[in-house]
């Protein structure tokens, strides 16, 4: 890496975090780091220091890692004077002005250190050279034609607030973490090449699926996803499967329903009668051989050798003979599942989600998926690792994963593969 | 119509709301009715009578509507002994087994109306004949082979409960409204019908948006739906106008920004800076004469005369020159589009959607799209006469919106249609 | 009732609703009326009429019943025309100046009926005699000294929106439902209420609890209600009773703990332990009569013999002996406990409330109280037709609860009574 | 500190934020840390190692403390084989099992570190000695008599997951970061103690709140702290100060109102009708000395010389004459009073906490109190690196902060203090 420069980070900094930012961002910005020098405080009211050189391929990508390492308090070890360029009119800034964290700062001027006054973030950074150097912030609409305005970085120094020595009490000392809002497709497009990439590798799928699902339309989507091979495992409720079960039974003239809706109340009276036709069946299997259910969710289920878990609960109705009405029982039967599993996607869950996290290693990827911000928060709280957590309608998730799952496989064959995909000869 | 039953409601059937769903349900599910006698209570403690003959085009029509009737304790006029059929194993219930409700229920037995014991909803109804004719309820995996099920409605009468003739306390009077669960992709197609029907009719297009539409990916469809000329005005903020016309400044580049989101406060001085650019231009159309936006919503809506209005607030960064920071002058301008409109879509935006709610006429057609449900039920509490409420991701709700629009609009040209609709021959 | 005026209402007052809200304000405000002609309209397109005399005690409450009617699109049967006073100033009203609502509306003006344009609510209503007479709405910034604004609601009409005659696709037809938000503790203080009437007419109350009662920290204000037999029965899970014991098991330390939360970890460990050491004794009572657990919810039910039952889950570790793992044998333990029940508290659990919901009949008062806003609105949609719903922090709720209960009975012994409260001698 | 023992830690120990977390632990618990020796992997793909003594006061601490490390990876440096006890019985663990992470584990049996097979949380940790020893996890109802069953924590050691060397794509790194559900009480009891102190330091409390404030009933509580003088500047908008002044302006009768809410429509008459008659006496401050407003929040402000901006807003009715309409204006009237901040309580209000945390430096103290989890997430993203976020009901919140601050304060004077409280002489 041919682009590369020297910074220093002192105080409170493993404790605080910085140290873990600053390593992070040069990762994850796909830079490269030399610790020169590292002294740890020794006690906790020791500070540490730390001097290494960051590398990167091309001058664009070492800027962004020098962008991110400065935001966390780090400094250019050999400092030279902020750059000041006249605002060119009122309210309008030059091109490359700083943009002022809401951290203590301060800016090198004449050689010493000032400190900047009025911090807030998201300001211009102006400095006032006569009458004993001045800096202080100002909001864009404040700015005047001919202020000097901070441009770049060097020169400036911000100070992270650090870590308190004694505990806060209420108060937690919060990381100022980044939460990316991140647009909804293009994460979708990751989990869908997760997705295929643990199936090409013989890994096992594993997915946890409330009856939204079903209700939201999803259940044509998720059908498709398992009659294609990217399903290894589901553990689901009775609820689900009747739903899905029901679906199929009434078939086209449910179809119908679906989009009407008229009466919900006689969808209920369909409900317990699907229960009934099954038990009469003996069951979802032999309901499946005997031609009474012939497609849907659990209908692929049966006929793609799916290992299926269904867990009762005090709210069911029935329930169906497959479900493992005993909690004990039915938690063991969960258990297999999830430590065999490689990947989980937790689909619009809360309880078979949280009975199947309670069982899986820290080491298995999750994807959790539901409307409700709290189930998703509740969800990645449990551990995993590298866990996916998404905020958004079922009803357009599940459909939009199988699009790109099914679509890339199609790619994959157009391009002229030999269709080495699991299972897909048999379709 | 030719098939047509007769039916009788009484009780204090018009405070509790019983007449209201009855006469809803048979016009919902295109049926028409009689009324053959109305004997109004003349005062609070006196109860109401009603029987009227309803009819339908077909048997099955009848049958729906008179199944909801009884579901709000409507009973034939001529009602015979309830139908019994025996369980015909462990479980399993008889094909047309009566469903019950969670109210008070009789059935006519041997010409005698019993009460049924243990209600409860979603149950078989079983008549035990010896010893004094006794009914109860029974849940599916009760039911033993040889009990006599209740079938079909005849000679069952339910009593929904009646409004309490003295005030409740804390306690509200709940009328059971049913909330359909619908799919959300039926509900999205509907509105595009709606959107298309109210464009082609020369009618107003009213968009209420907030910053999450462009975060969340979906500012390419709402452009393109402006571009088609389905938007006739544009409420939003500082906010969504800087966020759409930094997409556009940084042209491919931020493109890529938006799919990994590395460095969301370098982004953040990208808000900035596109602020300080606009200013500089003089404002948004300047930008757009001047070749400096090119694309994006707000380009499109300076390119198709879209009357816009953007509001400012106190979490404004800049603002844009465009922005009505007064809000008294603001709302006198939101109110003027609002007064105009025939369809409002409110798009993620609780502030901007309240202040438009509040200037609308009860008549005006509202769609409010929001991933909170407390936001949307805020919003449809606001008194529209005709309203659509969506708890989704508004990052797939717009994009589907749009192909849903736009594609009814190639269908129809496809069919030979004479592009007869605005602006489709401009682009 | 001395005070009377007679009002009439015409259209398609049933099935919009406006009749039963009509009737329903008269009698929520303690009035009187008498229908003086009623003509239902006979099939779907036909109008009904009513005209009817509507009395109070006093012309205040008898105000209020009209406002309210007037509200609804009721008119005097003798109406005159509007009162008009001039502006005192600019952006001052009269003080009894009409509020607009958002329904099309008409004044009476010359003894002619006009149209007010500009629609919108609450705004001032503002009528120029001049040049053919208008009325308008003007928002209260906009009112001009000398504007003649309109007081009262005689010779205004208003005309509610009426459901479509067919249906409106995905546009449901909002009944402008009032959602009175009220005041937290006085909604706690009436359930409390309605707690001690029926607990004092030898009824049975219900309490459906979940794990977040006791973290956060309402499981002694829980235990009292049980020790002053405000309990009946207990409907909980293993995750409930296994965090109150470890309460009891953990004495004063574990009290530290709830205080501090350092070792939330530890704390698990506890949880595995508490059911270990259950285990050991051979269940809950057993460990109460051991003098093991001394304290807590659990204690005071065995103390006070209320009806528990706890039911298994997937999630739950252990479980406790008590907990009953077959999800069938639980909800039909549930079933007996709901059809017992004359009120049922639902605290903070969506998966119990849930499952006791479905056994309920609509005539048992239900409460519901959850700090998630869509489990109180899906328990309420189950169909109690009364109902109390609260959006609150469980653990302020049970707190206030109690002692709004507890205080009461102290109240009543302090004005001299004999302590008739059932086991009130026992404490 | 007399108690100490030394541990290593060893991997990629930084960016992971084991050593963040390990420090954080000793720091927490009250003990104190010397670090021995500290390699520092000087590039991305080198390992880290850590070797440091831990010292506590007494040995309880110290236990507390190596757990914590325990299960970040620490190990002891002298570890021993792992401690075997036999369970009592089926389904009962001995005392001090030790209860399993979810992350991979590795057990010290005769001198071999051992992998522990079927990793999950909360388990007993079984080894089994005969045909090669192995080590496994076991849910507590599956633990057999005679199982041996580790105990303590030596001879464990604990290997959490590193941070990925490269970007995980959509997948996140998780921390596992302990998210403690507080009880609720303690921490407002908190918070009331830093209020007191920063007020009995002379500081500077700003409270920022929402209408919700005075909906809830929460108004003569926030009333009661501004009286007392915990309160030096309000941040609210148009609608709070109406809603309070509504309060006052109409009296014991409106007392009422609030507790049966008949009439909402009534009631925004009456919402309009204060604006005018405070337009009418040309300003709340005039209104207070006119004796037309008598008591509330505003009221008390005025009285007490409270800095207060009232922010206008897009969907206010009026304005009030003292509402700051123009957007940038409000805004740098919020900036002012957010400089001089050192703690700010955000009270039910996204509008205007964003607005003031866009303001604030990150060192001043955050309070953020709502309803909705998502307001409280994004407030303290924000970036206060001192905050403590609630999700509770307001109408409860202020009431009980009051309590707890008043009842200090009293608790103050009945121990002989010399009432040097500000302003408390004056009640």
């Amino acid at each position: 890496m041919s682009h590369s420069r020297t910074v220093e980070i002192e105080g409170h900094i493993i404790d605080s975090g910085t140290m873990q930012r600053c390593f992070g961002a040069v990762m994850d910005l796909g830079g490269s780091f030399d610790v020169e020098q590292f002294d740890v405080g020794t006690h906790e009211e020791a500070e540490s220091y730390c001097r290494m050189a960051v590398s990167a391929d091309d001058s664009e990508t070492l800027q962004a890692i020098l962008h991110e390492l400065h935001q966390n308090g780090a400094v250019l070890d050999d400092p030279t004077d902020v750059d000041l360029v006249a605002a060119p009119a009122d309210k309008v800034v030059p091109p490359d002005f700083y943009s002022t964290t809401n951290h203590p700062t301060e800016v090198l001027y004449d050689d010493e250190w000032i400190d900047v006054e009025r911090i807030e973030m998201d300001c211009a950074l102006i400095v006032e050279p006569e009458g004993g150097p001045r800096a202080y912030t100002k909001v864009l609409n404040a700015v005047e034609e001919g202020d000097l305005v901070a441009t770049d970085e060097s020169g400036i120094r911000v100070n992270p607030p650090e870590r308190p020595r004694s505990g806060g009490g209420a108060f937690g000392f919060m990381q100022g973490g980044v939460s990316s809002e991140r647009p909804s497709e293009s994460t979708i497009r990751e989990v869908a090449e997760e997705l295929r990439e643990v199936t090409e590798d013989g890994g096992n799928v594993m997915v946890v699926a409330g009856p939204a699902v079903i209700h939201s339309g999803a259940g044509d989507a998720l059908a498709k996803l398992v009659e294609a091979g990217y399903v290894d495992s589901l553990s689901a409720g009775n609820g689900f499967a009747t739903h899905d079960l029901e679906r199929s039974l009434y078939g086209t003239s449910l179809g119908m329903d679906v989009e009407t809706l008229e009466h919900p109340r006689k969808g209920h009276k369909h409900h317990i009668w699907t229960i009934s036709e099954i038990i009469r069946a003996g069951g979802i299997e032999a309901a499946v051989e005997d031609g009474i259910v012939t497609e849907g969710v659990m209908y692929q289920c049966v006929r793609n050798d799916v290992d299926t878990v269904l867990a009762g609960s005090i709210r069911d109705d029935g329930p169906l003979p497959d479900t493992v009405t005993d909690a004990v029982e039915a938690q063991d039967a969960i258990r297999e599942q999830a430590h065999d599993a490689d990947i989980v996607l937790m689909l619009a869950t809360l309880l078979h989600s949280v009975a199947v996290g309670n069982c899986l290693p820290s080491t298995t990827k999750t994807v959790c998926v539901d409307i409700n911000p709290a189930t998703v928060t509740q969800l990645l709280d449990r551990g995993s690792a590298q866990a996916v957590g998404m905020v958004t309608d079922i009803g357009t998730f599940v459909p939009t994963l199988a699009e790109f799952v099914l679509e890339g496989e199609e790619g994959e064959v157009a391009v002229g593969a030999d269709g080495g995909h699991p299972q897909a000869g048999d379709e």
